[in-house]
């Protein structure tokens, strides 16, 4: 890694004073992993930099980039490099591929795909891209159930150079139905005589066409599979899941996740432009601006209280920093437990008390540090009765939000992870101010 | 799913009427994976149930749990149990068993290990946790470089019993230096006559025994492999890591980076109790009122202004939050693309630059609206102007602040993740308040 940031470094340098040929020469030496890493990591000497390497070079390097990388080199593919690329991508990645084109670029990858895989192809398109329809590959091993080891070897030699890494054989029968499946390493072992129908596993884990990738993702973390078959509704063998695609599914789900909580949109990139994360990022700060105004339209109707004791706005941060932050913490704890299927609604109640518990013993021990400070700071214990009690009272409604909001959001099938930091920090603002300048204006006005 | 539901909340009530000869009934028609799904999801039940399975599907269950579940089980084991479940763990299951035990019962565990693998378990113990070592499985099949595949396939077939899933076969010299790696199907496929230093990958993906999981996740991300041989200094085979046990790897990382984010400590659970989990969340909210302390006083400087001009702590929630929540956004981007290691510290001014322009637009954007409606429901010009100016400000530091940290962090070998919301939110609401009660004293008084 140390290396390839003193490559990075000196291409910067060179790129600066365009001196063209002597980047060839260095590109021209490296991996296609450091390529990789190169190409992903520069902003605007990317397109640049993938001009300069070979033509085959390149179209591989385009599959290995990142979404954003990627998405900015389609641009500039010349059809050429897309007939190269394409004769190299399994079913799946080419489905991904060409729907990561812009609409108008689109008939340029039709008309250079081979014509035979072309309905194949169109089929992948119309599934859902999180469903196990969009994420599965049509190349797979399917055989009859009455072959031996010797012939269903010989089968899948014939197969082998279409498909990468064979790890697992589908057994089916006329109707492509799917009865069983076998690891390769239980045909190399089996006795020559038995048939594959007596060597399967009889009942093994599929998956039907419309099931969320998450939940697939979920699968293979329990089961230890790298392969997992995927039916229509009649049993049929439609295709497979590898177990590299589901390390996709599972880092884009976890982007997806942090993302959410945070209001940034999924296709945000480390290396946009500032222009477009502005515009990405600023529907989520208008929605924040609805729940800002709340709670100042709260604090505003305190004005009088605040004008005859100032020390409270002195006071106002530390109230909702406190009850912000814990309902922050309540909430990655839920929305991550619930990503990882570890809820269960028969106990939402224990949780939403586990939670509201929590807020109770922390705003004690907060809310009593505050509250003793603010008394001996300034001489006046109701002020410290005051902040405890509100921030113990704060504390209690942030856990029981960040328990409430994502398990509802759920019951409605909404993703809980929307449930974000905004909401609940809007809600503690707001509960929390009415608390301690509402309590202020009863006891020390 | 659904289905699973019913029969908790039947379990549930029960639990409640004390029947437990009904819930062994129900028990005993569930699948692994129903059962674990239920155990994960009960909070008090959790132990009660366990005791109520048949040994044996209890061992086999145990492995399965989450790692708080297996943490309560784990306490209530008998002998006869853990000697079950041994049995069927590879090495890098069993070391991270051992480890999950708490101390006072380790020797317990050791007690019941087959004298054989003592030794072997003892090394894995040694490693680091979150290395290469610490994950690696030493079960593997390692051959001499000189066999046809035939040979090679009747070696493995007297290794396969204590081996599940063969994938990838090992070329070893007597030193069991690494030579080179096979696919399974490959060694299938090839020509009888031909060896196997002919038909290896001589220059095989490997990772020497200290690599961090995070950077071996990556490797496996960008291969799509299934397995990766460890070595250690001297090219020695020492073991391998497979795809499953980095699924797990890309999870834990992940609850990590969310966890660091919102202060909270990896190892909680949803279904942790709430006195344990009020402990684990206090230590960063104790941090968290260190940062809270430091903008009361920046407020407090401003008492006499506030006294005047009182309108300002209606508006000071609207310029503390949306500077906050804008932070959270950028610093959630660069947290995650440093996470699926995107970032070049070449390019960080960039990246710095981009942040801080971001917080300029959106500042602009919001700050103006903010301003117009102040300047329109105060009739007062000065004080919107004074809002949006400081709008533009804290929004900008906000983004410079989210770049800088992680990065800084990052170069000092810190997680970045750490430079979590409660820093952010700490330093926009200095700045914030300074800028908008500072520019207020100037303008409006």
């Amino acid at each position: 890694m140390a290396l390839i940031k003193n490559i990075s470094v000196q291409i910067d340098h060179l790129l600066h004073h365009r001196d063209d040929q002597k980047i060839k020469k260095i590109l021209a030496k490296l991996t296609l992993e450091e390529l990789v890493v190169i190409i992903n990591s520069f902003t605007r000497g990317k397109k640049k930099l993938f001009r300069l390497l070979k033509p085959e070079v390149g179209a591989n390097v385009v599959l290995h980039l990142n979404e954003y990388s990627r998405h900015q080199i389609l641009k500039i593919l010349t059809k050429t490099q897309i007939k190269t690329l394409v004769k190299q991508m399994s079913s799946d990645d080419l489905a991904d591929f060409i729907k990561s084109f812009p609409e108008y670029r689109l008939q340029n990858i039709l008309d250079v795909l081979p014509k035979s895989i072309l309905p194949e192809i169109k089929k992948l398109l119309r599934y859902e891209p999180e469903s196990a329809g969009g994420i599965m590959q049509t190349e797979l091993v399917a055989l009859p159930k009455n072959l031996t080891p010797a012939q269903a070897i010989k089968k899948v030699r014939v197969l082998k150079d279409n498909i990468e890494n064979i790890h697992n054989i589908f057994i089916v029968n006329h109707q492509k139905h799917l009865l069983g499946s076998l690891n390769l390493d239980q045909l190399i072992f089996a006795s020559p005589k038995s048939k594959l129908s007596e060597l399967m596993d009889k009942d093994p884990l599929k998956v039907s066409l419309e099931v969320d990738q998450e939940k697939i993702a979920q699968i293979f973390r329990e089961h230890d599979i790298v392969s997992l078959p995927v039916v229509n509704n009649k049993n049929v063998l439609m295709g497979i899941i590898t177990v590299d695609d589901v390390i996709d599914v599972i880092e884009q789900e976890h982007s997806e996740d942090m993302y959410k909580m945070a209001g940034v949109k999924l296709i945000e990139h480390i290396h946009d432009p500032a222009h477009v994360s502005a515009r990405r990022r600023i529907p989520w700060l208008i929605v924040n601006l609805l729940t800002v105004f709340i709670v100042a339209s709260v604090v505003s109707l305190f004005q009088g209280t605040i004008q005859q004791f100032v020390l409270l706005a002195v006071y106002m941060p530390i109230v909702a920093g406190l009850g912000g932050n814990s309902g922050t913490q309540a909430i990655t704890v839920m929305v991550r437990g619930m990503a990882l299927g570890e809820l269960n609604f028969a106990e939402a109640k224990t949780v939403i008390l586990k939670e509201t518990t929590v807020g109770l013993i922390n705003g004690v021990c907060i809310g009593a540090i505050v509250g003793i400070f603010a008394f001996l700071l300034n001489n006046n214990v109701y002020l410290g009765l005051v902040i405890t009690l509100s921030m113990i009272i704060n504390m209690m409604i942030a856990g029981l939000s960040a328990s409430l909001i994502p398990l509802t959001l759920k019951k409605f099938k909404v993703d809980p992870a929307l449930a974000s930091s905004i909401f609940v920090t809007g809600l503690t603002d707001t509960v929390g101010f009415f608390v301690f300048l509402g309590l202020a204006t009863l006891i020390l006005i």
